[in-house]
């Protein structure tokens, strides 16, 4: 099953997105309960908005050998999990601006994973059950800020660096899945996705020790390999299987 | 004004609270618009609640030079700005739950500001309309997890660590607020708030330079001064000139 969240003559609402690209609208929400309405959307007719607005935005960092390695980066002990910031985050399809002092972006194609229940304290056999899907992220990065700054503020969550979606899917086979990225539609990274230094399971019961995890939530579970610096004008395609493709252009900012 | 956010028979809600510690119920919030109703309640018949749920949880970290001292921390060049989690907001008078495997924990008394305004790329003049006011936080903090982790998860995210309120008050006159913290009724530290590195004005502005800030979203200023080790059973009460006190008792998690 695959959630959309979609905007139409200016509300935005829920729906379930059959494999024609029709939208069966809900009333409510995937998180909070939902009825199925009668009315029936075509996709190409409605925005497609960013999946969830969480409660709060994790993010594991590092958490692939190669990648940890590439980037001249220590590899973790032990899962330490980070944070994103809501302002950053845009829908698929939404452009990326790079701010008008960038000098290296780089793209960062991740799985992301959508809490659907409230828990604390679950063990590794729990978690599937608190999971309500998943989707697609792009973890832009500014690499020159990234490592002047004391913190990831700018580096990670200017405005438009977080595209997220274009949908929830409720099924995923985590372990066969690959992550594949493209620019202007020419693959640049490829990576397995189930080689996670730690994995979904382990990151989200060690979090729950400490943490209440809450329905909308998200997990971006970090990323693999080595992006080209990214030009006014790229479209970067991250494509997981299984779950579809997140498509954003990016673009410089215009000062006005 | 002062801005309370309160529960009263399972509903949570706004009201502006005068001298008398009359609650003027409101329909609508502060942020997106409101109305003042005829209901009128009295604070000792609510509950207090966290006075706002941000959109992104904003903390500038390291702002007092005393405090990065003590703590053998390096001086900040320029304001760069980090991040908190909402699952350890509560509220003024709920407890600190101690985890069971935290060993050193201190308080950090620190000014709040709340964001009133949708802004963008704003200069520290324009900073002040932005605002709708100032509250109280408690950037609770385990020393060992902040040393030993990657990340500040679980040293400063953990459920129940960040307690804040107890309102929002439209008005402080920030140039001359004394923050003092009390254990147990004795004050252990106090210090000037405008003694920070870099203020609000500074902090904010360079924000939103790439930063969208929104009605909510919240921005905890920093602490000076030094926290003894807090023991189970401690009150803390963090008071600041004008604005009020936040008290909340620690007390050590009891595994089930």
């Amino acid at each position: 099953m695959r959630w959309l969240r979609y905007g139409l003559d200016g509300q935005v609402g829920y729906g379930i997105l059959d494999e024609n690209d029709t939208i069966a609208a809900v009333r409510g929400n995937p998180f909070a309960g939902y009825e199925t309405t009668a009315t029936r959307l075509n996709l190409s007719d409605v925005s497609i908005e960013v999946p969830v607005l969480p409660p709060t935005f994790y993010c594991v960092g590092l958490n692939y050998v190669k990648h940890i390695s590439t980037e001249g980066l220590t590899i973790p002990k032990k899962p330490d999990v980070g944070y994103r910031a809501n302002n950053a985050l845009v829908a698929h399809g939404a452009d990326v601006i790079m701010p008008a002092d960038a000098t290296r972006i780089h793209y960062e194609g991740e799985l992301v994973v959508v809490i659907g229940k409230k828990v604390k304290n679950i063990s590794v056999d729990q978690v599937n059950d608190c999971i309500l899907g998943y989707t697609i992220g792009n973890d832009v990065s500014e690499r020159n800020w990234q490592a002047s700054d004391r913190t990831f503020w700018r580096a990670k969550n200017s405005d438009t660096f977080k595209p997220m979606g274009p949908w929830i899917s409720t099924e995923a086979d985590v372990s066969s899945m690959q992550t594949v990225v493209s620019v202007n539609g020419v693959e640049r990274t490829r990576f397995d996705t189930a080689d996670m230094l730690f994995g979904i399971h382990e990151f989200i019961s060690t979090m729950s020790r400490y943490l209440t995890l809450y329905p909308g939530d998200i997990v971006w579970m970090g990323t693999d390999g080595h992006s080209p610096d990214l030009q006014p004008g790229d479209r970067v395609d991250v494509t997981l299987t299984g779950l579809g493709t997140l498509s954003n252009r990016f673009m410089t900012e215009t000062l006005t």
